[in-house]
């Protein structure tokens, strides 16, 4: 693998891992094996470099969400599908858990990856809502906009309470409990 | 206030913005204007420290919950007060936010104050939402364990959806979908 992609790949891992503040230079060149000299040739810092590694990770994200909610399913189950689909729960959202960084929020340009991502998928998961409603799935009164926004929130929600109990239990439960109350529609 | 007090209460707010990844016992020293030998006569460390200020946020936080879901309304209205209720949103949960930390999961000592208060929390929202079973509010069919986790859930994912989108919309639209859930029952 050429040094610019181990770079990026060793800092996505480590955004997932440790975050932004709790990454070092140091450590990436370590992680990925290149030199100090090697990632500044490439990378003006890095600020540079993980803005490019949360680009990757969002839109790695984008990609397989839009996967899991496309398909010929109803939209019950492709919700359904999308809510339990295999995930690394106590590793948390590789996106979602930079919102917890002070120095990326704070920085419009590493914070507009994770805006765009979420209000994409909002935006996905909303049309998603809205052909259940034309369908006879869901109530004509259920608001497409709100659901997709509850839907997301359970998710990432559901990482936080996984990685306090150290158990995916409490994940499961919410999103289960997600799904009785969508079913119950 | 007293030393000990001020070093506790610096250490919570630092927590809270910084997470504990971020928060140094220089930075802690300096909000707390205390000095290095003053805070390493109360404690012995920022570990010691910081879990003393994670179980003081814990305790705040249920004391609020408790409250607000306390009280004479029914299942419904309780639920709905306690998830309305005014919050700092763009700050995000101050116990919740510290899941995204590597060093306070990894640290037992550090991860049981988290872990106890949202069993805690899930356990009191539960048995609210076993008490609208009971008044007729909610149908037979529904669980008690995992309709709390969701509301859990949808509360600290709400934050993450917020702070990416450095607005509160995205928590407001996913408290309201779930409320409108809840309601449908």
């Amino acid at each position: 693998m050429e040094t610019v992609e181990r770079l990026i790949r060793s800092t996505q891992e480590l955004l997932w891992e440790r975050g932004y503040v709790g990454t070092s230079p140091k450590a990436i060149q370590r992680e990925a094996g290149a030199g100090q000299g090697s990632m500044y040739h490439h990378f003006a810092g890095k600020a540079e470099l993980a803005k490019v590694a949360i680009e990757r990770s969002a839109e790695e994200l984008r990609a397989a969400a839009a996967e899991q909610l496309a398909g010929d399913g109803t939209a019950g189950e492709r919700i359904g599908a999308y809510l339990s689909r295999e995930r690394d729960v106590l590793k948390g959202c590789r996106v979602g858990r930079l919102t917890a960084d002070p120095e990326v929020v704070a920085d419009p340009e590493l914070r507009k990856p994770l805006a765009e991502t979420f209000a994409w998928l909002r935006e996905r998961i909303a049309e998603v809502v809205a052909e259940g409603k034309q369908n006879g799935e869901y109530p004509e009164t259920l608001d497409p906009e709100r659901i997709a926004a509850t839907i997301a929130a359970v998710l990432q929600g559901g990482y936080v309470l996984a990685r306090a109990a150290d158990s995916t239990e409490p994940f499961d439960l919410a999103v289960n409990g997600l799904i009785d109350l969508l079913e119950a529609m």
